[in-house]
């Protein structure tokens, strides 16, 4: 069994944003795949680019060249949706890749520095000046994230800046944040946003990004040196190279088996899948791709021993976001946490998936660990992207 | 008092060599400069590059502007020293920056990740060279730690490559390894060395490195995919400018008492400055700038108080290095210890000045020193500098 990667590590996406606010490091969230597939005597790992696949003849098209397979599972993921706005691609930061996670993080704490330098106060309010677009649930931890990061660490660090000069914005252009989840959630995270010091925006339509302005549809501009964009996700181009039809967000349309409707040997899960159940498109959510390849495995296990492939049953464990320190919002089924309460519960869910990845431990734990097992824990190829704007 | 860095944070530069063989983290030997000085309240930090002073009119000249002062203490360090050779700094990794650490680990992993697409033995052979060019510490400290990051970890994560294609070779144009310290000392080490599957090549001087191989200056060549240069420091640009006396590697020549003659509100420490004791010129290593240090703030706290400048005196802790796991070299004054002795007593020094730094903890950990003490570790501005050959 091949499982082929673009980057050497498994990246815990959730806690990005804790990279980019400075929080934690790269080695705590990712973890060397070909550890991870250790155990596993009959997979091999290779890392290579999916340029495409050619489903006729059964080939899967890499950077590396053609690699013919029996069965085929794509899972490529999601990447950055700019929607074509050039302006924006140029001027804002993307944040779906550890690179970038890195490139946030350097720019910010870099805007303080020359935040220091600067000669009149218009200068010094334009580099501390962040904008995050999009009220989903990454743009939502991020500014929240943000604003903590700068009003309990950064007013420490930077004694001598008037942190009243300093602009977090969330916009969104729907009139709600969060809009997934039910109204009061939505209003707790708007209220607890707010009380970090976030200025949130709503109704409001990104129309151009120029260096350190936000031009709005409706007219009116938004200061901004930093703007991050989290309005919108699509799936990965290989999709759209099979030449099979892909629906919202280039998502390819699967059979209730998560096969590609004609080729019972290849299937697409996770981001990259336009997923229903029954009616309802599935969202592109962690769970949903992870009960999706349990399901792939199963199928692919019976159809190689002559078997049938079932349909694939989405069991939605709720959702989750959270603002910061002692506040966040959960939806599970009937339930409904916001505060302490949702932020408890996010924490008990994200510790356990991540408990499971090794972390950094202090120098002396991390030679004992090398020591003993063997093993060293930071084998990442990563490096942070240079930022776009320098 | 003003601090001035063109780094963010402080460097534990002992232990850079294990960022580069992916045994530890950024976050794990660098602090923030601005928690460090956060407990002084009479001191601020800028960020800025040293391009320069103008000792007559008392100027230091950033890229941010001259900034002028009552007394200036100049430790801007030392650099790589390519020694003019195109080929070598076109071709060369350097370590010296996390930047540099960063980069290393990503071209040595990822160039085990491109072997497993070798289409020939040749192609493989070059990809898996990896050769060490100085028989100091570094070069010392570095292969060791490559040959074992190779033969205990990577070969388990590369079950399928043949681990004897993998050549580390180190190169030294002297006679001998580690030249600063006793004959049995050096004996140790090499044997250590090649123990753990190095290739010690003596009296190899570098004349040309260029895709693929290394030229020898007695003709002969190496095969090596990756090279990293550990074979020259000189003191950084800055010294130049001074329109002083230069010695040796750049540094500036001081008086006994490290002013710069001439200029008694000028002081240079540290790898920049080329201070002697008596008449022996003294080493670029951590415990005399550390020393130094010392005596300038207690110089300059007489000077304000109409004191005069006192004599500089080195006391010399010793000198060690260490091959690796169990295996170390440490020679202070009468003691010699090598293999495990050695090495236990680098690990208790190293140990308990990077202990004083605090380092990345497990994510659960992070969130609750976050929670509680209002703190974010990890505020390093650092990027990985794009690999020089693709």
């Amino acid at each position: 069994m091949l499982l082929i990667d673009r980057n050497n590590y498994h990246l815990f996406t959730p806690l990005l944003y804790q990279v980019a606010s400075a929080l934690l490091d790269p080695g705590e969230i990712a973890r060397p795949v070909r550890e991870l597939v250790r155990p596993l005597r009959n997979v091999e790992f290779r890392q290579a680019e999916i340029t495409g696949a050619d489903l006729q003849r059964r080939l899967l098209l890499t950077d590396h060249g053609p690699i013919p397979y029996d069965f085929l599972v794509l899972a490529t993921g999601a990447q950055t949706d700019f929607f074509g706005n050039e302006s924006v691609a140029r001027n804002a930061f993307g944040l779906k890749g550890l690179d970038e996670g890195l490139a946030l993080r350097n720019r910010v704490l870099s805007r303080f520095e020359a935040a220091r330098w600067a000669k009149t106060p218009e200068e010094r309010r334009s580099l501390l000046s962040f904008a995050i677009v999009g009220g989903g649930p990454t743009g939502v931890e991020l500014a929240g994230a943000y604003a903590e990061l700068i009003r309990l660490v950064l007013r420490k660090d930077f004694r001598d800046l008037d942190m009243n000069e300093v602009r977090v914005v969330l916009l969104e252009a729907a009139d709600t944040l969060l809009g997934a989840f039910e109204s009061e959630l939505r209003a707790a995270a708007k209220r607890s946003l707010e009380s970090k010091g976030v200025e949130v925006k709503l109704g409001a339509r990104v129309a151009e990004i120029n260096k350190d302005v936000i031009q709005l549809a409706g007219g009116g501009e938004i200061q901004a040196g930093t703007v991050i964009w989290t309005a919108g996700v699509r799936a990965s181009e290989v999709g759209a190279t099979l030449g099979v039809e892909v629906g919202k967000q280039w998502r390819v349309k699967v059979a209730p088996t998560l096969q590609v409707p004609g080729h019972p040997a290849a299937f697409v899960i996770g981001d990259l899948a336009a997923a229903t159940d029954g009616e309802t498109l599935l969202p592109m959510l962690i769970p949903v791709a992870m009960q999706e390849d349990k399901q792939v495995a199963r199928t692919i296990a019976d159809m190689v021993h002559n078997g049938g492939a079932s349909t694939f049953r989405y069991r939605d464990p709720g959702i989750m976001a959270t603002i910061g320190r002692n506040s966040g919002v959960a939806q599970l089924g009937p339930v409904h946490l916001s505060g302490f309460l949702g932020w408890g519960m996010w924490l008990v869910v994200h510790l356990v998936n991540v408990v499971s990845f090794r972390s950094r431990i202090l120098v002396l734990i991390n030679w004992a660990w090398d020591y003993l097992l063997y093993d060293r824990p930071v084998r990442l190829i990563v490096a942070a992207r240079e930022d776009r704007r320098t």
